[in-house]
């Protein structure tokens, strides 16, 4: 997407070959790109979340191990590169699957021949990436104009939590493809963008986004779409997902499954835009199967911004002897889910669902 | 309650007279105590939520009426006063019940007993609230000693959201009054305390009253309850309420509304805490007829703390270009509440439960 009228990717290797990424801590309020220089840096970028998103966070693993094999091309060296990179983020499936996707192309190769086949797979992961979102948009568009003809003069209004835009992944977004497509089709849209604490990624990210796009949008706190809901403000919901499992469960950003629950009460559709590697083939209850991530209490106790005199920093919002928790994610039953759209179509939030879409994943878990 | 070992009301007269309220736009960083010296100031008061909570604000405008009568005790002052503190929040139903007990207290009196006489019917109406919390502690502590039976040895974790704890009253608070009970009672209890954007009472207040009590208390941020309750991790909801239809929808703060739908959807105890002051005889359906207060963005796009240096102020947490929306309050329909507790008792959120408990009222209702 443009940044002042520039296209960028959220990560891409400049002329010198250098991997290059935006460092996502400092938006809405300052837009740095950084190098990741080695495998080390990769895995500090996605554990720290200058890079974060589901997608995002598998192509940057995918550049680390490209990295680790500039640095040292032995079997040793690949198996530690997927081992650090692995233990950086519990969650989301895509980082193990880019992973796999790695060792995959570069173990049966002389080391000699490793970096540059690790820079050209990590290259098409990104590519691949890109194509699975325009997909995604290409699906998901339809859906929008619908709901525009069915109120003709008044803008669609979307709401969506966390970032699962552009930033989230290489380039399109997964949510926000069809918005963007819609967008461009000249549909009039207004989003509602959940703040999304602890870290305010809606906020931060998806409020920048639709500012940099000039697309129509009000932030809300976390707390404001089931009032909306209510009140018939909101015509759909779309958000993104870090595991799908395969009867169609959906771990997500914390807070998204309180959104569902509002969505199903009041008769909003409620859907989850997904690039099949985001899909954990190998479970079912996402409930009972998908490991969540417990970060910092610090994330809670403080939040970050600009102050009036300019400066970027945290403030302190609770008294000193109070602890934070922070589960970062929650898992959305599929039970209420209208629908998955994925790079391949619509289908429901069901294991034949999501079979039909992905006959030859389901024909080797039947096999399994 | 006790802030370092003094004993506290949110709002008092001094050994001079003066009006004295915690201005708690301050907490939980600062403890300052304020002057209400006139009329004007209660009204700003209120309307700058130097104090909140709807039976604060109900006690606080009664002293303004009282306020006002040392002025100018005059019918037109009276009618003045009325309608200015009338004005300042829309939502909370206390406001208007304060007015008119105020209002009836005075009306027939010569204008030089009145000064005297709303003083002493302020101080009535503060000390009621005292004595209806309190019986709230009553008949909420049975349930929270059947939920530590039901599990010896562990603590009964309870979920709050906002501040309906002493300082949203005049003192034990609705919803917190069954835990202070509980915990003097020697019944382990932890409390889940929701952050609360955008103005953070969890965070600043429920959080400061928790610490200050020694109450073992976790900060969560709004998304979080759903998740936990999925895990099985809260026991029991209890939150308080701005106002309550006669069927029993409750009209509290934004994000009430998810959390209920979470405990429903988890099988997980919701319990409303009320005293019968919030109970807004004349409106049946909460979501058509309860007006929702909408404030202003900044709210929102800005957040309020202490930064590292030490100084108070608030940080920016989104582009210069994004807008914020603000519905203060949202509607739980009556379905979602597993019971009422007031201070005559605990009763079911249905038109047969309220007039179970407060027959005069429904008996008015009837012939009216």
């Amino acid at each position: 997407m443009q940044v002042n009228g520039t296209p960028y990717r959220s990560i891409w290797r400049d002329g010198t070959g250098a991997v290059r990424v935006i460092d996502q801590r400092w938006l809405p309020h300052e837009f740095r790109v950084v190098e990741l220089a080695s495998c080390a840096e990769a895995a500090e970028a996605i554990r720290d979340m200058w890079v974060r998103g589901a997608p995002l966070i598998g192509a940057t693993a995918a550049h680390g191990v490209a990295l680790a094999m500039t640095e040292d091309p032995s079997d040793t060296s690949l198996a530690q590169a997927c081992a650090t990179l692995a233990a950086t983020r519990p969650t989301a499936v895509n980082l193990r699957w880019a992973l796999d996707a790695m060792r995959a192309a570069l173990a049966p190769l002389p080391p000699a021949r490793r970096a540059e086949a690790a820079f050209a797979r990590a290259a098409e992961i990104a590519d691949e990436d890109v194509a699975i979102n325009a997909a995604i948009g290409d699906h998901g568009l339809p859906l929008i104009r619908a709901l525009a003809t069915r109120n003709p003069g008044r803008p669609v209004n979307i709401l969506t939590h966390c970032n699962a835009g552009w930033l989230a992944t290489v380039d399109w977004g997964t949510a926000t493809a069809p918005i963007y497509r819609a967008v461009g089709e000249g549909i009039p849209v207004h989003v509602w963008v959940d703040e999304t604490r602890p870290r305010n990624q809606g906020a931060q990210l998806t409020a920048w986004e639709m500012a940099s796009a000039g697309i129509p949008h009000t932030l809300i706190v976390d707390n404001a779409g089931g009032h909306l809901m209510q009140r018939g403000e909101v015509d759909m919901v779309i958000t993104g997902t870090d595991r799908t499992t395969a009867r169609g469960d959906v771990a997500n950003k914390i807070g998204t499954y309180l959104k569902a629950l509002a969505a199903h009460d009041c008769g909003v559709p409620f859907y989850v835009a997904l690039p099949s590697p985001t899909i954990d083939w190998s479970l079912k209850d996402g409930l009972a199967e998908i490991p969540i991530e417990e970060r910092s209490g610090a994330e809670v106790t403080h939040v970050w911004g600009r102050a009036a005199d300019g400066t970027l920093g945290a403030v302190r919002i609770c008294p000193e002897a109070t602890r934070g928790g922070n589960p970062a994610f929650d898992v959305t039953p599929a039970r209420l889910v209208t629908a998955l759209i994925t790079e391949r179509g619509i289908c429901p939030a069901t294991p034949e669902g999501l079979a039909g879409l992905f006959p030859e994943r389901a024909a080797v878990l039947r096999a399994g």
